[in-house]
């Protein structure tokens, strides 16, 4: 915007319905609370001042968003849309325009606010109204001949004419902040429930012979509000969806997108294919070719050039090189970094590790707090025991080195370059590069041994 | 009911379009015999006698429900609605009403349910009718110019004015019994399939003089009846979508109400969350701050407050305390009781077996057939042998116990309290509290060892 | 077709909305490319010749098709369908029908091509058309008084009237091929494109007096086209939604169809249970009273009568026999065959391995290039060392054997019928029958020994 720019965001209410102990606009829509979703879009507008009116919850809502640029005024006890705007007049600069926003309707978009900003700036009260197939419930736009808007009527109060009104008002509105003040200070709570409401002052803007301008937002899920938990998963489907026809036009490969989450954001190079029901939270980066198989769950993670990640994997804070097989059923946790073409297979966990170039980890092994060298083959059934039952150490397993199955790594330990070790050894001590290492007892048979049988019930 | 009052279910029919061996009642939809729910719900109304009407399959029906309760009319061969009500009629009190039901339509509410037999007390017959966009196919209520109901004309005998109408018979009715009973006497099998239809008693009724009253169900699908597996997975999915519906409405946050399964009942606590694709079986509570991660499978299960647990989870006859922190890829099996704080992570089979407070069980384990005690560390690999190939014995791992990893514990066998078992061992005896104990072979090297070079094809 | 009958396959596009380095036509639908869905059908129309016409990507589609029937006529310039078609002609016979397909428009059914091809053998141009809801972009069809068709109006060329016509052109025609070969010669590309258009021929042929015969697929999605990944993940849920009605109907309960992908072919038996989210690739055959729980991935398997799948199992390129219990967590990999009653539990893993009549392999283990006898037990974490760096080797564990938990078999090596191995045992050498076979150290405890504690941070 041009000129001075305040943002106000209603985020002061309860949210009775949501059955929650949680204010309302902190509940998560695709991983990120409602409020969150309101202030990431604001911001890219570049207001001089964004003001968010807090209530229930008291400083929950503050405390969660964290932003030092926000000023919070709080609005103590709950009196009305109007009442609220009152609580954050003193945070803003006097002229330009305030954009007024809702906590609870996530999904505005920054086109929309744009739009309703800019129309403002013709010293307008610039109003968001929508034509709903189904008004029932909303307040009518009722227009004179020449369409000028001259009044919002509630349902409750409207006629059957007013009702056959499809154009509704959304809430949502700018202008010039020093008719908002003027405006507000003459509102009064001479109403039923004794409330002040916002929507009075579009009256007050006729009477006074400011212009009323309107605009729409290009999609109907802009102005829906969350109420319940019933309107919070249908709003999450709609993201969702939007989410997924993003993806699909930027060349992404989706098997189903009725069965993808995306929590956060997800960047995707070219040929990439995502199967069905994965999960993808934080920040996650998959670059050219990578497939990804059903059912797998991802989280701040990035994954290098034609890695194929197999179904039932979890992968979490790591990062992954390029052609890498991981999968099924690989869970890598935070601090993992693997080069290229690395193998990590079934029921293994990986964490707080690196693994370079050409090793592999196929089958049912522990590693963790681990550096693993250039074309490592580490058996099935390996662990290093990184954990005293105090503190943590670490394993080395240098280039070349070759683990047999079902091996204990005690930490902290180094496996030199090229060495091998016995399947089944508890390796306590360094092992000597290039050379077989093995902690093995004497296979033995016992002849004449009976094998227990199967005690009589008592 | 305040009358004397029967419930007549009728359950006899093969269901040719199931293609299955399994009598049509008896397919499971959310995990119970479609029979079952019609009983379930009819019971509420506290009938004198409820009587089903079997035929296909024998004796599989009565035995599939084993309720004590139920008088059994066995329909030896199938000869219409009519016949099969005659043959629950000996069963019968003679006074008061009789409602009819459908072991085929298992959404029938109770309020329903309540509303037609009411409605009969009024010495009429009760029927349930329903406006249908498309009427195609069902039966044509005919009413006078009064609104009373004249007659009900099958869709094939119909004209187009018949055919104009949306008001359908449900086949859904209840009635004074003495009058079900004489004019059951009356029906004929006079039509082209040599069948006796329960819908003439409606022709019956108004030659009579007795009032024909209807009443209709709040929503559509309480009449849809199964004929295929086509029609059992709609109301699968009808019937799941109420189930989360109803969740959303508790309060519960469902990150997708169309990826849920619940077969049973799902108890749930004050912000609970539960992730996409999980399936509940049984009876399963979820206490207050619960969250179920995404694909996780539950049965017969309680979960204590504030226990998260993450995804691909399995837990089946399990009491889990508050707390917990649960998977991925844990597999929780019958009869494990884990008290609060306690830790079960990826790839870890607990099975019959108790963990106290503030254990962990993190990676790659089997404990079955064990008591744990409080603030224990079982390391990655561990496994309680259990069973000696003919029966199971118990492990015992007291308080302060510290397994590391990739132990073998040979039950019968106790771990005292404050015991350290150091990585690899097999413990066959009692381990003495507060000492280190282990199995271990001395590690060595061979120097000039040469590792298996790849053999050359033949 | 009676008449020598030939089949045009136009599929030289790009694709540029894919956003893709893949040719279009060989974007995956249900597993299988575009294309080879077309020929699949086309195939069993038994044509004399098939011929596709492929450009962009060069080899890359003859190449992925792979089928030695197909004579490939590239073009090398796209110049419009008029010019694809024209480089087919010198690949056709020269009597009897040819009909024209697309190689992106891939679920057209066998009788649709069927009856198109039946029209054009009257000596006549069949033309495939459809009523659209919403015919905006599609070239409508006009028609005389007396039906006949008289041309077709591209969209951008419709006024008003014309536009208001439903009915439009699918581009899939039939006709007599020496007939094409005339009106193509005669087609000329004097449009704002330079194009050649197929289209055209229409005009001639009324020009020329030759009937244009219309008919009308079945199914709306037959004549769906593919040009943005928008639209390939349409047509896959269309093709999925078809494919489980198809199983429902055959009697298979699914209990969400939305949430089945079959990508090839699924046979299954009767009184067959497939639970939610599950994926089935290649050919995969489920014989009678098999269950599959959810969220399984399956792949060219065979799985017997009666056996129980449970949830997160992954079995590729296996045959399961009769009544296995199979997972949860279970992975079967390629070459395994598993006869009757076998259990395989959870986190364990099979690879290239026979199993025998009533074995278990329940918990945490790697089977690998294994022959495992008749009731076998092996305990958990048992690990077959089968690869010693170089070379995979067998290992033979016969009838009766019990193996203890957390023992390595170090291949190649034989376990004799009816031995026992105890807990914890790396065996290197054969193990006799019937004696019981261990490697173990002594244990001991070590008084006095202090557990480390946790370092002050520096």
């Amino acid at each position: 915007m041009t000129a001075p720019f305040n943002i106000v965001v209603l985020a002061a209410g309860r949210g009775t319905r949501m059955a929650s102990t949680l204010p309302k606009v902190l509940h998560p829509l695709a991983g990120k609370p409602l409020l969150a979703h309101v202030l990431d879009t604001a911001r890219r507008l570049d207001p001089v001042q964004t003001c968010v009116v807090y209530g229930y919850g008291g400083d929950a809502v503050p405390h969660a968003i964290a932003d030092p640029n926000i000023a919070w005024a709080l609005q103590a006890e709950q009196h009305g849309t109007g009442h609220a705007v009152m609580q954050a007049l003193p945070h803003l600069g006097g002229s330009g325009v305030t954009l007024i926003l809702y906590g609870d309707v996530p999904l505005t978009t920054l086109e929309t606010m744009r739009e309703l900003s800019a129309l403002a700036a013709q010293d307008s009260l610039a109003l968001l109204t929508i034509e709903l197939p189904d008004p029932s419930g909303y307040g009518r736009i009722v227009r004179d001949g020449s369409g000028a808007v001259v009044r919002i009527v509630e349902h409750k109060d409207a006629d059957a004419g007013v009702r056959a009104i499809h154009e509704v008002n959304t809430g949502l509105m700018a202008l010039p902040t020093q008719l908002l003040a003027g405006w507000l200070a003459r509102l009064t709570n001479g109403n039923t429930q004794g409330e002040y409401y916002l929507t009075d002052i579009i009256g007050m803007a006729v009477a006074d012979g400011v212009p009323v301008r309107t605009c729409s937002p290009r999609h109907a899920w802009e102005i829906l509000g969350v109420n319940s938990k019933v309107q919070l998963a249908q709003l999450e489907r709609l993201h969702q969806a939007n989410v997924a026809h993003t993806l699909l036009e930027q060349g992404v490969t989706l098997l189903d997108p009725a069965r993808l989450d995306v929590r956060g954001m997800l960047l995707c190079g070219r040929d990439v294919s995502i199967d069905v029901n994965c999960v993808f939270e934080g920040r996650v980066e998959l670059e050219d070719g990578v497939s990804v198989g059903a059912n797998c769950v991802l989280r701040d993670a990035r994954v290098g050039k034609g890695t194929q990640i197999a179904p039932f994997s979890h992968i979490v804070e790591a990062t992954l090189g390029s052609h890498n097989h991981i999968g099924p059923y690989a869970r890598i946790r935070p601090g993992t970094v693997l080069a290229a073409d690395v193998h990590i297979g079934n029921f293994v966990e990986i964490k707080n590790s690196q693994v370079d170039d050409g090793s592999k980890i196929n089958h049912l092994s522990y590693v963790g707090d681990s550096t693993v060298g250039k074309k490592v083959n580490i058996g099935a059934g390996t662990i290093t025991c990184n954990y005293d039952g105090a503190d943590k150490h670490r394993t080395v397993i240098e280039d070349d080195v070759f683990i047999g199955s079902d091996t204990q790594l005690v930490a902290p330990v180094t496996v030199g370059r090229g060495a091998t070790i016995g399947a089944g050894s508890t390796i306590t001590r360094d092992a000597p590069a290039g050379e077989l290492t093995l902690s093995r007892s004497k296979q033995s048979s016992i002849t004449g041994w009976q094998r227990p049988v199967k005690k009589p019930k008592a």
